[in-house]
């Protein structure tokens, strides 16, 4: 029994109307004689809608009810993508996350899916379902209370699903046509890729290419599932995630991508002392600051300055987790210099294992355009710079002509 | 550890503001020293809102995805009114009827109730759980799908509850300040009934007086249930529901209820055998007309006229089902009578059983204004007529001052 997993996003399930788009793609695999496994994330606006009445009453909240509150918005889609496939005459039903059930971390509002035990869907599979139409983002602890698996969680829902049934392909409709090689907003020679290797997509995911959520494309390299990106209201192959080995020719850089908001701070003569960049993480960990890119340069004898980046929106509380960290004596630094005006670009791409020069060819493109590079962090497949923020689209076009993208 | 369910329906959980009513109601019961659990409804028109998006697919759905989609509206209601109680200090969670369980009978949409397992709530209150927010009107099937239990089965949901943990009290939350001896909207002279007997309240609340889901009132009295029916708004102390022997003074009547738009059905010279009238009603409730009153009266040899009232909403469809049934040559009858222009009135009293002459003031307080009655049925407790329409109100506000209501 060959079975399929769908999963359509907030845009691809946004009304009735809209929805039966989603229910004309699953007919297409009930012709083919698969099964489907659909899974849906809440439609439209209904996610906002839900938080904003959570935040009415306060800012701070018992993650467990927000969970339980947001999780109402798949579990409707799922049901009512269950009615209109019903009208087609085809056999369907919904599944929430506790009836499959889908187990998970306590980590409320960003569980990880620890199992799922699909005997009830083989089973109902076996009996005759066609479809099993199943509420993305949800689980339950083992508490059995509801858990949600973070913004853009129904990718992992649908990416797991596929792996704990074998299932030959997962298909992520949402609204664009694939991955591109930089965001088409800011070059029209953005060329959309056929493939691309997990390891490059895992790069662009947790860069901000928000196509698919980081998670989702972990657990396919690791299950090995192969997941293609499609438009749910355009045809077209989309783009194929795949093993390095299953693409031909490598390209040296797959994609260039981009944050825009982005905080540069540095600490300024820290006492240099086994132990100080801990403290100094430490204090910003406590503040939940997602701290991005960091450098440390001895400045000065038994002295140094630590710089890291973060995005604009916590830069206020960073600051203040640091002051507090001076006035409690427990971290010493003479000052804090902060730069709002940054943004991040970063190359990626296998290819960069076995080629040299790219970095230069990034540094020399910028210099050419009398850009200067702020930061600079790399790993193995991935070249990420701080610049100007009002350089930010001249940068992406210059480094997306050098790496010869748009002849991909 | 001594527990007090209280309900809050649509109106008393409208929004996040109406909301803080029913958490300073609870917060009573907290400061003396009770455990809570607080049954609640979906806010507002939520539950509408839903209907009208399954409707916009089809007028026949799937009662399983139905009734998923339905519960959602109190799984919200539920999480948020616990969020404003954590807001103030008090150790409360939510509860989904899966959660507990509650289980119900497979008959979506209309599911009965058949057990609460009240361990788990029993565990939590144990260890410092305060108040225990049940989402109402859902429950699960033997094959954990989740079912409703109907409208207005918020109130059966809290009956249950207050039964399966033994609560002291079972406090219904509502728009209105209690039980009245007759709609306030009719006459001015209505009053509050401070108590009143389950049996008088069942008569009443499948009557049409739309305070207590039925079902409710028949659980309160099978598992002797204190029910007091309160206003979410407005100081006061309601209404107690409770055995006829715990009213001292019994009442005659009790209420005066209505039912507006009724329709009166005529078969006329249908053939008078054995079993006919069963054929009529078979034809009926196979097309799910609700019956209510029926009358035979002999017409003349071997023939003989049946007579009975529907809501005049379902009036085409009794019609068509009966015409199918003379043409299907299943029932010969010469002719369909319809009235659609009458009202149904009701007295209710547990004291009619002991007291003579009830129906006479009835039919002559009735007469005396010149209406004529069209039916009458009656049971033990009760007495109903069916009359022209248009003098409902007129009749409603004569028999209010004949049976002396507003001095009770």
């Amino acid at each position: 029994m060959s079975k399929i997993v769908m999963k359509f996003g907030g845009t691809s399930v946004a009304d009735i109307k809209i929805m039966k788009n989603a229910v004309s793609k699953i007919c297409e695999e009930i012709n083919n004689k698969k099964k489907v496994i659909a899974v849906v994330s809440a439609m439209g606006k209904t996610t906002d809608e839900l938080v904003k009445q959570v935040k009415e009453i306060s800012s701070i909240y018992d993650a467990r009810e927000y969970d339980a509150i947001l999780s109402t918005g798949e579990n409707i889609s799922a049901s009512l993508l269950v009615l209109l496939l019903q009208n087609e005459g085809i056999n369907a039903r919904s599944w929430q996350g506790w009836q499959i059930p889908i187990n998970t971390t306590e980590n409320h509002s960003n569980a990880r899916i620890l199992s799922i035990c699909s005997n009830k869907l083989e089973k109902k599979f076996s009996s005759g379902m066609q479809v099993a139409v199943v509420a993305g983002f949800q689980g339950i602890s083992k508490n059995n209370r509801i858990t949600t698996l973070g913004r853009g969680g129904s990718d992992t829902s649908a990416v797991a699903l596929a792996a704990s049934t074998k299932a030959e392909r997962c298909d992520i409709y949402t609204d664009v046509d694939g991955v591109y090689t930089t965001d088409p907003r800011i070059t029209s020679e953005a060329k959309k890729l056929d493939k691309i290797s997990y390891e490059e997509m895992l790069e662009l995911a947790s860069l901000g290419a928000k196509v698919l959520q980081t998670r989702s494309v972990e657990l396919a390299m690791q299950y090995k599932v192969k997941v293609r990106v499609l438009n749910s209201f355009n045809k077209g192959s989309g783009t194929i995630l795949c093993d390095e080995e299953e693409i031909m020719e490598k390209r040296v850089v797959s994609g260039i991508t981009f944050s825009k908001d982005e905080a540069k701070l540095t600490i300024l003569s820290v006492k240099d002392k086994p132990g100080v960049a801990g403290i100094v993480f430490d204090c910003l960990s406590k503040a939940n600051i997602n701290v991005d890119m960091i450098i440390q340069n001895i400045s000065d004898k038994n002295l140094t300055d630590v710089t890291f980046s973060c995005p604009t929106d916590q830069v206020k509380i960073a600051k203040e987790s640091l002051e507090k960290g001076k006035s409690n004596k427990i971290l010493d630094y003479n000052r804090l210099d902060i730069d709002t005006q940054v943004s991040k670009i970063s190359i990626v791409g296998i290819g960069m294992r076995s080629h040299s020069g790219i970095a230069q060819t990034m540094f020399k493109t910028l210099g050419d355009e009398n850009i200067n590079i702020k930061v600079i962090s790399t790993s193995e497949i991935k070249i990420s710079v701080l610049i100007e923020r009002k350089y930010l689209e001249l940068a992406v076009q210059a480094l997306h002509e050098a790496f010869k993208l748009s002849n991909i």
